[in-house]
């Protein structure tokens, strides 16, 4: 018998597939890249299957693992990126939702600021959209991590910046894209849209000020 | 019993949805960022409800406020910039619509041109989509103001502008977006349109000068 | 009784009301900018009435004038530019259709090369969608006229052009964008379109260039 | 009789037909260029008729060819570029689809980088999605090979390359766009997508660190 809720499985599996239609449709999960979770209790959570089509997801696309990052109750496999999911879940339990997108503007700042370790974001009122911010007087920091095919050595890394105590909704990873999260589905994709829209408006920027 | 229409309320919001769903297929809406209201009479304006999905309003979704952009028989809460909708109603019988958008383009050219107070825009056909332009051999000159969290520091402001008599279709906040308005909602979103491809022609032109 | 033929006229309208949605839907007729024509025997040509949404044309936005750009059987009203088409159709028997946008990239281009007088479009593969053209090795002229608001004197330049006869599929003028002509709208379409695509990748290469 | 089984020539055209709605809704097969294929056994492909739009294809618009690119039952005309389909075809038993675009990040690289003969991309996660590669900590050069309307020299060449042993997904040809191949009609899109969004990365890229 399943540990989990298979309700909550459903509501999660439409809440994914809708969330990566949504994003397919702008071109932020090309070429089978991208992978989403939904948090199903505190241990664990709906992810999707590895190499699907993020714009054409269906429940059969959709299995759950521990916050070890195991698949439970299936032998299918989840993304090599999965603990990249469930490490969040774990330490934090405001955290219900992680998407992670590969738009040219997220691969692109990546790549740019990878160097600084992190892109600057300021003065902007669309940083009111990140949970919590209640005006534009601020500055974020998102962090840029170096890419690897391991994926602990990631989340080493990723630890120790949260363990920082920062306010904190998503990074990026050089040449790679965006991880972002929320307390659901609907937060974690406006998180990611405020994101984009603000690399964008820096990289757009710094063309037009040199 | 309310003082205000019933029958021009839903025709207002029915006008205001669909523009909401025309602004965000443009992706000039992101993140739950804008406001849309529409003048009823001349006391009252209908407006959005704060922090909706501006591509998927209804009826449900835009309110009443008086032109002190207090709510009008409900208990739902509008945009904190309410005020920038209902001072515009107030002064300008000929104002039909407010609408606020926050596109890239918008955002990007406001933060470049802040130091200037102003954007240029000269020499564009275009113009001529701008009520009572006549000609592309003028210049009008679109106004970026400092971006506050405090509503009537804005007014004041804009006020100012106005009441140097220039002809007026508009105005940008400093890295937050365009308030533009019209006779009415179909008027409204053509100097929308107009602005976002002038100054996106502006940016560009920028660009390739240099 | 009309001189023309009504089932021509039926069919022609259905043309260009395909071609606006097909062009609107790419951005390329913002603002009620733009106008379109078809040819419907050597005398009459079928033309969008002003103003109307370019995008969502029905047969009662197209009209007839003959080929001094007045208005035959109706009081409707054509664009200002009328005569910028039915001075084509009077000079070439082979010229079907007429069609006027005003993209971003041609108003940019345009404003660009004004002062040169013309983009030059060279070792392209694309330049082979313009009729009559075998190769990419062979460069083509586009033509920027200035702008202005008195049509005769911009027929008056565009037929000294033609006078010299090059090839011609189309010109810019400053500031408004790009008229362009086939044997029908499908062939004008396909004009447009390798006109877009060729003077996107000019503006792009010379960004990169620098 | 013809030589080739009537089944598979179906099933291939409609899987060439879902593949040109996909890319022409991109914008990468702008007026009537690109021609894709598909094998069909070890002598003979379906491949698009000449000139069609490549996004309303239908099974009428798809004929077959032989290895050496005669049309086979059929009096249609395929491209003129059909040598350059059918010669991968016949040396890799492995390649089950060919398919040519024309985007215009594609023609801009490609005219960016022929002096180089190459593109390097390197350093990007979605270098993964190139069938084979496991990592992104690799090097992808993309050949760019001078354009000519005599098939047989660019064939000439692309087999020189294709000797030399090097992993290979596609190349571009200069002013002219990109050729793609893979195991079948999904794999070799996933290519094209990966390829053009790595070129545009490159493009901007090189843009912002000028």
């Amino acid at each position: 018998m399943p540990s989990f809720d298979q309700a909550a499985l459903e509501a999660a599996a439409d809440a994914i597939a809708a969330a990566g239609r949504w994003l397919a449709q702008r071109d932020w999960t090309p070429a089978t890249s991208s992978n989403f979770s939904a948090r199903l209790d505190d241990a664990h959570a709906a992810i999707t299957v590895s190499g699907r089509d993020k714009g054409a997801l269906g429940r059969g696309d959709i299995m759950v693992v521990d916050f070890d990052g195991l698949a439970v109750g299936t032998d299918r496999k989840s993304s090599a990126e999965t603990l990249l999911h469930t490490h969040l879940y774990r330490r934090d339990p405001g955290i219900g939702c992680v998407l992670h997108t590969h738009s040219r503007v997220q691969t692109i700042a990546s790549r740019l600021y990878a160097a600084d370790g992190h892109v600057r974001l300021e003065g902007y009122e669309l940083l009111k959209a990140l949970a919590g911010n209640a005006t534009h007087e601020m500055a974020v920091d998102l962090p840029v991590f170096p890419n690897t095919q391991h994926m602990p050595d990631l989340v080493t890394q990723v630890d120790a910046w949260l363990d920082t105590g920062v306010p904190a909704w998503g990074y990026l990873i050089d040449g790679h894209g965006l991880y972002a999260w929320g307390r659901d589905v609907g937060e974690t994709l406006r998180h990611i849209e405020a994101f984009e829209f603000l690399l964008d408006c820096e990289l757009q920027l710094r063309r037009l000020r040199t």
